[in-house]
């Protein structure tokens, strides 16, 4: 447990002060929001205050959010609950969407609408003229993440949304990757649904959000006690929710400080990945400055991932989100990268606990590690 | 918040033990169970030992338990996800069941399904004679709670299970209630899935669980990176299940406790209540030993929840679980009571940490406000 820890894109340490905020109602104050006695009124004065701090770190109104106990329930709410409102036709979902968005699509072409994919270029970028010509047959809903969780590509949304607006189609994006790395607005991008997710900043991991359009008529995935004005059944999870809110507004007030001190690791660690001769995936688009998703030539990323463990440092290989599996990234096959070239991606992403000593460290490591296992190939062949 | 809490039903603190136990994983243990480093092992580990916990405290396999983020969630899982992968036939639940399990069946009636109800007799015990006959059409799903969370009223399940056997249908059944106040054997019962829920026996609001054989053919509710062995996508929520795990463990030790320590406290109760000339619904059947629901005739039960309140007692009136609504309890319908009366219920429900005095104290101030409520009545009359 002494590694240093550099997948902060997977999931990243509760703050201190976000723990502090949680623990009076993992404590004494434990009531059930819908109570009508002074425990259940208490606690639904703490989920109404969250949700105001949530609505304040993403540019959108109180009303407007949605509380879910994760990002992948967001998500699943979203792509569904929007669709099955609706006659069945495309769901278009990019090529480079989390699981959690394009396999509810895919469950949705199973009863009865159509799922289709919208490529991106090489760059990692959203190609919007097939969006545009995808667009020409009847849609109900476009769905584009802010920013990719391997690449952390940004795409151009606002771009995205007055396409679909053009057709009258609703547009939903998932943002977990991108709240509290860049700034995010829901009211500006024009999107009418927008996901986000408590424990990419530093809440605790059971509370996620679906940031609505209030005309937006959407079907609840999960039904019964009628929380959330009846769009979200199940008991509040008070202390999770009060740590998403605390979660918000520190990293509203952290953002500027994240945005340089990240970047600045990140190039100077592809300065020194580049001299290691690495290929860096997309390094030419707008990405996020927290992230960097490399390869070396006939390096294996997982065995690269556990090397690199052995001697202290926790890195991901490929979406470190998904279940265990050794196909290469969908993300890189989406892009046009070689099969095997993918295979040898691993990713750093950083926070603001992360130092330029531990990149120094890390490339030293790294440059070590590369020659054993290349010398272990050599051996082999 | 110095009230008495009489609302375990609806809501219960954690337990110390339960907190030291998840305190690792809110603070230095953070890593994502599917990441490959060493942070993802030991959450992978953690899980593991809490699925152990939470098989044994209900008599199945480690492999039989899919986590989810509460009993709403897996009891929505159980009737859409069995349902769905079946011919659109009947679903049938009881009259009586927690809107998350009768909701979910009415939405698959808008997909395609049937949704019927099988009705309970003035004592709120289940009509099995009623099932039998429903049971004579096609039938997909039989779906009965193992108790009631407003009466307490515990269902005859392995003579339910053995009816729908006899026609090859599949039997879930909402143990939320009865996990932790009587002996829950998912093994014995004969039922394809259950429902359990953490924060109901003195663990986190944020984990829950479906108990599942194997052979039931299910489809997630939650698409996306394949956790829980593809049935329930989402990081998990390692904190929560693992306090969940330790909550199932000291439920299981502390279950002869909870048994008779809340039994004599009810008894008590209910021997005052008589003397004020209270209606005990459900008082006939076989209940949870900790659950008394009553009511007083021409006395409104959210006055009186709201009386007490003031007074320093915390209970619920009608099901406490549910959204804030001023309709009368849908189980003492179904139950045949007259909706007047029905209007009037309260609940109390102990926990080990209740005592006889506090039970001394309540009915001394009931007492004080039912005469108080009526002089106000005869006042207004």
């Amino acid at each position: 447990m002494a590694s240093v820890y550099f997948d902060h894109n997977s999931t990243t340490a509760l703050k201190p002060k976000v723990l502090e905020a949680m623990m009076p109602y993992l404590t004494k104050q434990h009531g059930n929001p819908t109570s009508q006695h002074g425990y259940g009124r208490s606690a639904r004065q703490a989920i109404e205050q969250a949700r105001l701090q949530v609505a304040n770190a993403v540019g959108a109104q109180s009303n407007q959010i949605v509380f879910t106990a994760s990002g992948t329930e967001a998500n699943n709410f979203a792509v569904t609950g929007i669709a099955s409102n609706l006659d069945q036709a495309q769901i278009l979902t990019s090529s480079i969407e989390h699981p959690c968005v394009s396999n509810p699509a895919l469950a949705m072409q199973r009863r009865g609408w159509q799922a289709k994919s919208i490529v991106v270029d090489s760059d990692c970028n959203v190609h919007t003229a097939h969006l545009q010509k995808l667009l020409e047959a009847p849609t109900d809903l476009v769905s584009v993440m802010l920013a990719n969780n391997e690449t952390g590509a940004i795409q151009d949304i606002e771009k995205i949304t007055a396409l679909a607006r053009e057709k009258k189609v609703l547009v939903h994006t998932d943002a977990v990757q991108a709240l509290g790395k860049i700034n995010v607005d829901f009211t500006a991008s024009g999107v009418h649904a927008m996901t986000i997710s408590s424990h990419k900043i530093g809440g605790p991991i059971g509370a996620g959000a679906l940031v609505l359009n209030k005309r937006v008529d959407i079907q609840p995935l999960l039904h019964g006690g009628g929380q959330e004005k009846g769009l979200r059944s199940g008991t509040e999870n008070i202390a999770a929710i009060v740590g998403f809110g605390e979660a918000c507004a520190l990293a509203t007030e952290n953002l500027p400080h994240f945005a340089t001190h990240t970047v600045s690791l990140r190039d100077h660690l592809e300065v020194g990945l580049q001299k290691l001769e690495a290929v860096i995936f997309g390094q030419k688009a707008k990405r996020l400055p927290n992230t960097s998703f490399f390869a070396f030539s006939n390096i294996d990323g997982e065995t690269l991932v556990t090397a690199l463990d052995k001697v202290g440092f926790a890195v991901a290989s490929g979406s470190a989100c998904s279940s265990a599996s050794s196909e290469p990234s969908h993300v890189l096959l989406a892009m046009g990268v070689d099969a095997d070239v993918a295979r040898g991606a691993i990713r750093l992403s950083f926070s603001t606990n992360n130092t330029v000593e531990q990149v120094d460290e890390f490339l030293t490591a790294l440059e070590k590690v590369l020659q054993d296992l290349r010398q272990l190939t050599a051996i082999a062949a």
